[in-house]
């Protein structure tokens, strides 16, 4: 099939190679021209036979609205619209009305895969009416990785990109489960190798993972992480994961306390802890730690 | 070799089972005659051949010292004991020097793999001394998964059941992960298959693992979990895992929050929201739900 | 001075009844005829002279937002109004900017108090331009608690009722602690009087306050609780407090575990629960508990 | 009454001074000669007529056993020993069969009250037998608040100090909410006054309390908290909270969540996530920040 692809950066520049791998045709769009196939996003639709799919895949919020604005006013009943970048399900909604109303249809696809993506496909998860996912289909079979699993019709519109964001959500908490496992052993006058100890775990154990293969790949370029700080951007996914289920009255205890986390690795001193060493020496003459 | 292996419950039995289908040889005794291979755990050390190893599969605590007991009375210089149990770390030293005293060695070792040790392997971490270690070195190739991983040497006594303990501290948080992030998919109205959304986690993703095709397994059987009580209990390697970072100053809020996560849930009503009830009507005439 | 008053509910009508004690003149408008002093927000805003001060004390949301468009109809340039309800700090700029179309003031106002408001005084923190906030003194003035605390002009519009959240935030985590202390406490086989344990806490102590007299109080009605049901009701001021925070990226641990526990007071059973006794099940053959 | 006091660090001191005021005679000792009264604990013993009631208040653990142990030696049955120092409940049983062998009384009493005690009075809470309470009943009349509160008989032995604990750990938590709220209070751009938002809170809000009047003291005296580090200590007393709920299965989310930050606070960089950094860049290619 035809492709439109808006958005050629680290992911949407694989995943074009991807795609064309599996033998379909994409025609890209970047802004940055050396990336490139066509020079505007009205030429990228020119060059496809409807019913055409553009696949946005451009940061979340406005440039992903910017671009969808331009697609509504290009594109023609019968069209469908895929937006695979990070976006939060709450735009989804907003976005499949806007070109409902042109007669265009609307897919919401959350990716995953990163780097590995292009060797080992990407999870996909999307939500849309069934006639819309169809004619984006052969696309995702060419993304996904082999086997059987690695793409859902996860529900209506929103639903991949909440899903996906479940998804992440449910990654910090893995992650700050090996991170606090790890500082632990390191911190045992008994346990005299670490790094055996997780590469140990890659087999039998209930807590093997990809993750876990990650993390003794990483002890193998720096045993004590010693040349890294303690420092931990989040995405916006995170975030978003823990207001959904504010919403929902959902106790979300460990996925919260590994966004605090990151939140609190990103300090360079903690104003709550000042407080704290303030109030211990009002009432207890404790002595604080000042500045230099 | 030879060894004698105290205890034939779920765990032992099945790994008699496995360490002779590698071609050694097992004397087995057990309190339940039906399971045992010898009548008494003197006639099993009389059965065997020095260097003797007796590998101690009973449960932690007054079991276990019972047994190391009655071992160290039986045992001689250079024979080595293994508890393969789930003792606490703390108690390793101990039972060490209990040994040392009469010239007797002793490994700690932890086992995970849990019914499914049988036929894939028992992951193993053990601690001691390096002599000790290579006399039980053949049943450890003989239990352990196929493969380089799933066997370690994680340092000195104590660093074997340090070791399984954070294991199974990271899988609390790990478990706890998943669980919080399919209550909150199960809540999303747009999501309508959450079990294929999980089920498609399972290539591609970054969250893939073991973990999640045994959350697969459960949600084939039974959809929305609709049979089960949100009830879990938990084995004393949680709570020492906290404990082991209160001892070493490790901030552990995942792994903690999972640990409470499951002594909540076996509370029929809580009394610390009854509280919070009660001061809520005190000070703001809330309505507050009365007994029936 | 006069006041306009819509909105004459538990809280409304005490206000009223605490600023007419004061020798103000309060006109009063509530949907429910036996409350009101007048019979539409038109006739209330005719009886006063300009410039009119309306403080609308309705339920946040829909309800304040139509107050506001009708005020907005018929107040002259020079008004002002005060919204004293709960209203979440991101609408304030909103109704400020709507207002000042039509040439009319601003003030947000958060009022804590509830029941013992009346005879103690209102704590009162408001947010708005110096020279409207001027024109509302009085007001303030008669409701706040006598002395020197209790009132405060916490910055621009939108400061009052985010420093009313944040206090609701810190009221959730403070009434978390002694919560938590008091089911430990019960659960000590030592301490035999848990009651007088609280009651001798009120003084000479760190942690004691209001809210440690209200939860003797609270006890002395009910030693153990007993009639109460361990299920607690959370206002959307918790939510807020933790939303801002993951917006300017501050951990909240302890303010966050106690809206948690909130939420999970309140379900029946706990599907996560549900989901860590299957994977445990899966895992270890451990037992799960079925449903009857 | 007459009183044997051992110990006169600041805490002790301080409460000589006070029990003398009351009217009763107190023979101290203390390892520093410029404190003492006395030469030696024998001293100490001789120069009291029996029943003679000892107080103990050096700190916890190796200091306080080697002062029973010196006391078992020295006193008369009929005597009674009472340990006010910080000691962990667990202690209390072992030490009270100790002296119970020689038929010396002993009763734990938490005291706290910092260094506000010699002017305000300390908070007693002590736990033993009736008949060795009531012999120590005039000191506590001495040592506690004036009015109805601040002294607790809460049960049998241990009583005391797992009160005082558990005081300590309502403490921790009570702390780290005004701490979270001012931190989050200091992010908010409307906000323009956090110093005059906590005074205000003093009178008429649910938050009232001596902590909060302490919190306004510290931005008093330095309103951004500018000079100090986010840096806190904790006592043994936090941690022992945290071990004892989960030796009673509690869940403690706002305590345990107030520990852990001050765990965090102290760490120069935390290992924990270094981790995250690090599986972070192996799965995304996430720019990790590394160490000059």
């Amino acid at each position: 099939m035809e492709l439109g692809l808006v958005g050629l950066g680290k992911m949407g520049g694989n995943m074009r190679e991807r795609i064309r791998r599996a033998g379909h045709t994409v025609v890209g769009y970047d802004r940055n021209p050396d990336l490139a196939d066509v020079h505007s996003i009205e030429e990228l639709v020119g060059k496809l036979q409807g019913p055409r799919v553009v696949w946005v895949m451009v940061p979340a919020g406005e440039a992903t609205q910017t671009t969808i604005d331009e697609l509504a006013g290009l594109l023609e009943p019968g069209d469908v619209v895929v937006d695979g970048g990070n976006s939060r399900w709450t735009d989804d909604e907003k976005h499949a009305r806007q070109l409902a109303a042109k007669g265009i249809g609307f897919v919401d696809c959350g990716v995953s895969g990163g780097v590995w993506g292009l060797q080992n496909g990407y999870a996909l998860m999307y939500g849309g009416e069934a006639e819309h996912v169809d004619l984006v289909r052969p696309v995702f079979d060419a993304l996904k990785p082999e086997g059987d699993f690695g793409s859902v019709h996860a529900g209506r519109v929103g639903a991949g990109h909440f899903a996906k964001m479940v998804h992440n959500g449910i990654e910090y908490a893995m992650m700050q489960a090996y991170a606090e496992g790890w500082e632990l052993l390191e911190k045992a006058d008994s346990v005299t190798d670490v790094r055996e100890v997780f590469r140990s775990w890659q087999e039998g154990t209930v807590i093997r993972s990809w993750l876990l293969d990650l993390a003794v790949n990483a002890l193998d370029e720096d045993e004590h992480l010693e040349q890294l700080r303690g420092y931990a951007q989040d995405s916006g996914e995170g975030r978003w994961t823990v207001e959904a289920a504010i919403d929902h009255a959902v106790p979300l205890p460990a996925i919260t306390a590994s966004l605090f986390a990151r939140f609190s690795s990103r300090q360079e001193d903690s104003p709550q802890m000042k407080m704290i060493a303030a109030l211990r020496n009002q009432f207890g003459g404790h002595a604080v730690t000042k500045k230099p």
